[in-house]
């Protein structure tokens, strides 16, 4: 069994991390806020700032087509195939400092952990800084990682962000070539592995007093707006029993929606985040309600079954009461499983740091969804301050990222063969 | 026992009704739709419109000092009290073109019935078109029938409409005299009883296959806003077991609302018509929603006791969820209990029409209230289609305003003492 990194190490760096953090927060298109958009000026700039920081760490660095910005660190043997460490550098607007810098700035801490005491693995290091997951400016989602796997559709470069600027105008703009795109593309031989370390997001690690946690998959998710119809009435005139109330009929669903989800357990969970009624009058019955259903699990089946279910509950609902029930689906992705042997090296990884490994699934996306198309992935989490995240009050603590450090530096070593350090001059760019 | 007019009488004075109903929908600021609200240009038209029907039907007619226009029939005696027969000429906006106009002008041919046969009562018949009943302009409602009980707030003159116009300014605008409204009042001995007909605006008497039925009160109302605050949270990462979701606990709390309601009997109902939630987005649990309680019925006691009922039942949600329950009450007006004396000869004429008299509550408000605080009230309903009132689909049939105007005419013999014409110049104005 390995020896970790020294806690003193791990405390060093986690203490760089979290100034790193703070300083890419800095970054920033709002005063006193985080905003970091994908090929805005800030997007290069922080692409330099981490540049700087990854050539400290004894990487060599390019910035690829599409904008993510890239490192090497060597392996004992050149051209080794590489492990893939990343998330994400973009932000949605007025967001936390931790939610994808975390994932880019331990990593960077796991190769200078590494290069500080002359260790060379059987695969070289490489990290990835995303130039967007968050789809915050443009509309489409995981552009950096989705580039690297050779996967932007055709019409990408014509989607236009709320300024009427395409993608193709923003990258001319920022010096890089619409044409390459797919030059991004990197072969699947070239990488053997993927890790991402991100905070969790969520309330599981808090709950359970522990700093880590490791990802089990990555939920799949499906969004439906749905519409119950009945029929408008006076509010004061129409007895009780007489009522075609879209808003009753909703309410009875949404009641539903929760103890039928909360009952089939497994990780799912199904949300109505949006709801508005129409008249929308004090003195009248809802002729009408919209309401939005987000609900996601770990696994396909369950996931489709539990879908299935309630939207079976809201029509028999609606038949009983007289009314109409109308779902269309306008979103899904189907859910990621972590890789079986990677994720097995990440819990022995948190086991050494912690003693135990909390298995949990992943309830927000990742870049790791994308990567996973044609590379095994897994990913390890970090406890968060009450879970809360795309908000300035997103928090962790210094004490948890070293124990992340730690973890995310032993599960790479278990991933690949521990060597002594390789000498060369050959730290090429990877293809 | 009275004969009721001939059924040919009544069919006729109903075709006339359902004219003069077209008529008046046709003043309107809006082409197409129907809106008349108080002090428009349009109310003082259909002001004129009916003072002719009114002089028609052998009245003299004035209009008073807050622009209801008032006709009166004189008694077998000269300056004797007044049965008031009213409803009001002004409309929300788009309206249905019964709702008010049919109790102004079914009055009006229970005056020509009788004057065209030639009959005196031992009371003068008054009718008045009030000039606003909906509040549609200023916000405040029921302006023309507090003006003739004396009951106009000070600051009734200061109030303004959308253009930030004031009930004042608009009165000299349409040469009324601000400082004269206290002259509206009636004094209290000038009128012996009020009666109103009215649509139903509701769909008991559609349900009961029956064209009229007798109001036992107009229910009293409270309103008030209420509001859940939980705790925003990802969608996708915060599981069901860990939530303070303010929405699910809205959507338990209208499902309790509706229960417990219906289980209550006695003529309430409650409803929800307005609801919002934040943040508001699809992969967002809610934070917070806001929604209101609209909770109405026949007697105030019972009212009130499932008010508190449902506010206990919102707090007791919350606690059990972890998250906080606020409401507060911005409108109550107590239930208006129709006089015994009035309501029974009601009964009697619908009875004498149809062969039964359904008793039901309003639970919509009317002039009647305002009246009720000085004399005694009852009301008569006529069927509407589908229950539909204040929308422009909005229907009765000529065969149900006919029995309508039979029932009425009964009941205002029935509560004065018929005699045969009294002659006489000294068709006067009421003081």
């Amino acid at each position: 069994m390995l020896n970790l990194i020294p806690k003193a190490m791990a405390d060093d760096a986690a203490q760089r991390v979290m100034q790193r953090c703070d300083r890419l927060a800095s970054i920033s298109e709002t005063e006193g806020e985080l905003t970091r958009v994908y090929l805005s000026d800030e997007h290069f700039q922080a692409n330099r700032q981490v540049q700087q920081w990854m050539e400290a760490a004894g990487m060599s660095v390019w910035q690829d087509e599409v904008g993510n910005i890239c490192g090497r660190y060597e392996a004992a043997t050149s051209r080794a195939p590489a492990i893939l460490l990343g998330s994400h550098l973009d932000s949605v607007r007025n967001a936390g400092r931790y939610d994808g810098p975390l994932g880019v700035l331990t990593a960077i801490e796991v190769v200078s952990a590494l290069h500080s005491q002359n260790i060379r693995l059987a695969n070289a290091i490489e990290i990835v800084g995303f130039a967007d997951e968050e789809g915050t400016r443009f509309g489409i989602t995981l552009l950096g990682s989705k580039g690297l796997t050779g996967q932007w559709p055709n019409d990408w470069l014509d989607k236009t962000d709320s300024q009427s600027i395409s993608v193709r105008e923003a990258m001319l703009a920022q010096n890089l070539d619409p044409l390459k795109v797919q030059h991004a593309a990197r072969h699947p031989d070239s990488i053997a592995a993927y890790l991402e370390l991100h905070i969790e997001q969520g309330p599981c690690l808090e709950t359970a007093d522990l700093p880590l946690g490791v990802v089990t998959a990555i939920n799949g998710a499906h969004r439906l707006n749905c519409q119950f119809t009945g029929l408008a009435g006076h509010a004061g005139t129409v007895p009780m029993t007489q009522r075609q109330d879209a808003l009753a009929a909703a309410a009875e669903w949404m009641v539903a929606i929760e103890k039928e989800t909360t009952e089939a357990g497994g990780g799912l969970v199904a949300t109505v985040g949006q709801i508005s009624c129409s008249p929308g009058a004090v003195n009248v019955i809802s002729g009408e309600v919209a309401l939005s259903l987000d609900i996601r699990g770990p696994e396909d089946a369950p996931l489709s079954n539990l879908l299935q279910q309630l939207l079976s509950r809201a029509e028999k609902i609606a038949a009983a009461r007289g009314i109409t029930f109308y779902a269309e689906e306008f979103y899904h992705i189907a859910a990621t499983t972590c890789d079986t042997r990677l994720r097995e090296a990440c819990t022995q990884a948190v086991s050494a740091v912690q003693g135990c490994a909390p298995q949990l699934s992943s309830g927000a996306g990742h870049d790791a969804i994308a990567i996973a198309s044609q590379w095994p992935v897994a990913m390890i989490f970090v406890r968060c301050e009450k879970g809360i995240s795309h908000h300035p009050a997103e928090a962790v603590t210094v004490q948890d990222v070293a124990a992340g450090i730690q973890a995310f530096t032993r599960a790479v070593q278990l991933t690949a063969t521990p060597q002594r350090e390789y000498e060369t001059d050959d730290i090429s760019q990877a293809v």
